[in-house]
């Protein structure tokens, strides 16, 4: 048996009561903070904790080039993933900002981008691939390989985990990937490229059109091969630095770790890890909705309803970042606030 | 003339466009932090700055007692008004936490609540009047009074100006104080109190009709006295802690520190200042759509678009204070994200 299909955790049912106790003891109408104490409940069960924190948050960049750039499919170079590893790790990135704004600890993996060998000080570089295959001809990476991407994914958790990291935050990089991640989602919820393609990057409505055939070339290339399995999926149209983000979500309830899904192409990695193991689930927060066309419908499939709305479009991990801030305020008002018998305040009256 | 009459500082034109230089350099797709671009952009214009920031929050909580609750509208009784004063400066309420979590400053001030004279430490106590009138009968606040909270309001933006303040968040307290705003809302609005009412902090179908009545009979006594005048409006229906946060409102805008309004009652406070001075609306960023029916309503009428949707349902500048993160984060980001000079990644190829 494939190791991604062992047992998840389960969310703890104790501390889940327990947390819902507290909130109604807390000084304020019931239920008046509702998100921000689902939140907290949600976590409490997840960390078996009655003090559910993010002290700890630990933020992964996973970064990987594609093939299907042949293509001619987005608005910049293949050489940015590269640039941007470099900029991730010194600290320029919006995901290096936020990062630093919420005291997580920012690993970047390069799981396989497209050059020479370098050496960028705190950058991981594998190179599973030198990027995927174009996959409007081919499978864009072989079992062996997604095994592997999935498998880095996982180290990073394991790691993350080792560090006590308290919460769990993949991003991604690599230029093409929205092109990679709707040809994913259209094998996995058999819809055509039209319902769940976008501007990516922010590619013009000629080049936009372009995307879509290219997927749908893509998605009827290689349905057979896929049927409807999504490790298949994975391997025919998918990206390395995809497949290492299934691994790590599905490593994360294997071991206890608290996610927050990014945005469209996250949400893809989502999908498949929830779809290879089902309790995968119940360890995923969501940290924003995305402006990206299609991410609605993959969030709707998830039954997932986003922190944020703020129409970011980035990725690296961005809108999960941007809602740790909320996380960790849901957790310090659990943590933090009077009960009405603490306070001596009346509670309601009906 | 009033002093709210008085001119409002206006935005720097001269730094929203250096902001927006900035942002298109920053290394990301162009506009893909979208809302959290805005904000910062937003922010420099208000703050005159190339560095937007939000160092030093300042908080202040306006309370005021209410005399319709003479006619049971609200799940909880009058005493908690002077309980939450206590909790908030103690620490054991919601926007305790806030204020903690993001360094912010809080002042608690009584505008004029029902009881016996007291001394808590951290509350600012005034008596303006043990509450407002029940203006079922007559008007809630004489032209005086409303004055005097107004003023009250001004001075809290004085003394945050006076200490450096980078941002000004005004919250209420008042048990009933959703009617009060909702009769506001019906008088400037010139609607009926069924589509501008909500459950307040959680009345029961029946008690919510019964609020509505109260609130029409209300509106129709007082419409004459009123015309269009928000100010009479204020003197008709309105709380100790509206007025004063209206005041507040109207200083921020004539002395330049920019405005998170919070929730429901806040904004119909908000909507007072700007119908009594227009050019405060450009001071006013909005945290939180709350889930207090009539909320939306008064959004739109302000053409205010929230960075949060959390459903919270608490007032005491919870959702003002929630959004400060994501104020800050935005900041951040502006400030401390790499250009693609800097970073030496390539920009976008059309």
């Amino acid at each position: 048996m494939q190791w991604w299909l062992a047992q998840c955790q389960q969310p703890n049912h104790e501390f889940r009561l327990r947390a819902e106790q507290r909130q109604l003891q807390l000084t304020k109408p019931t239920g008046a903070l509702s998100e921000l104490e689902t939140l907290a409940i949600t976590l409490a069960s997840l960390q078996q904790s009655e003090k559910p924190n993010i002290d700890q948050p630990w933020i992964t960049i996973f970064a990987g080039d594609h093939g299907v750039m042949e293509e001619n499919i987005s608005a910049y170079p293949q050489a940015v993933t590269r640039q941007m590893l470099q900029n991730f790790a010194t600290g320029g990135a919006c995901i290096s900002v936020i990062a630093k704004e919420y005291n997580a600890t920012l690993q970047v993996i390069d799981c396989g981008s497209v050059g020479e060998p370098y050496d960028y000080q705190g950058v991981e570089r594998y190179c599973i691939a030198p990027g995927t295959a174009n996959f409007i001809h081919e499978i864009a990476m072989t079992a062996e390989q997604c095994q592997e991407a999935m498998q880095l994914g996982a180290q990073s958790v394991e790691k993350a985990l080792s560090s006590n990291a308290s919460i769990f935050v993949a991003g991604e990089m690599g230029i093409g990937n929205t092109c990679s991640a709707s040809a994913l989602a259209c094998l996995l919820l058999n819809e055509p490229a039209e319902d769940l393609t976008g501007v990516g990057t922010g590619i013009q409505q000629e080049r936009l059109q372009h995307k879509k055939k290219v997927i749908d070339q893509a998605v009827q290339r290689h349905r057979d091969f896929v049927q409807d399995d999504a490790f298949h999926a994975l391997c025919a149209v998918g990206g390395l630095e995809i497949a290492a983000m299934t691994g790590a979500y599905i490593r994360c309830a294997q071991v206890g770790l608290p996610i927050v899904v990014d945005g469209f192409i996250s949400s893809v990695a989502a999908l498949c890890a929830v779809r290879l193991n089902p309790v995968v689930r119940d360890w995923m927060l969501f940290g924003h909705q995305s402006a990206e066309y299609g991410h609605v419908r993959i969030l709707t499939e998830l039954q997932a309803e986003p922190l944020l709305k703020l129409n970011l479009r980035l990725g690296e991990g961005s809108g999960a970042g941007a809602a740790l801030g909320l996380i960790r305020l849901a957790c310090s008002l659990h943590n933090n606030m009077a009960t009405f018998a603490e306070a001596a305040v009346i509670g309601q009256q009906v």
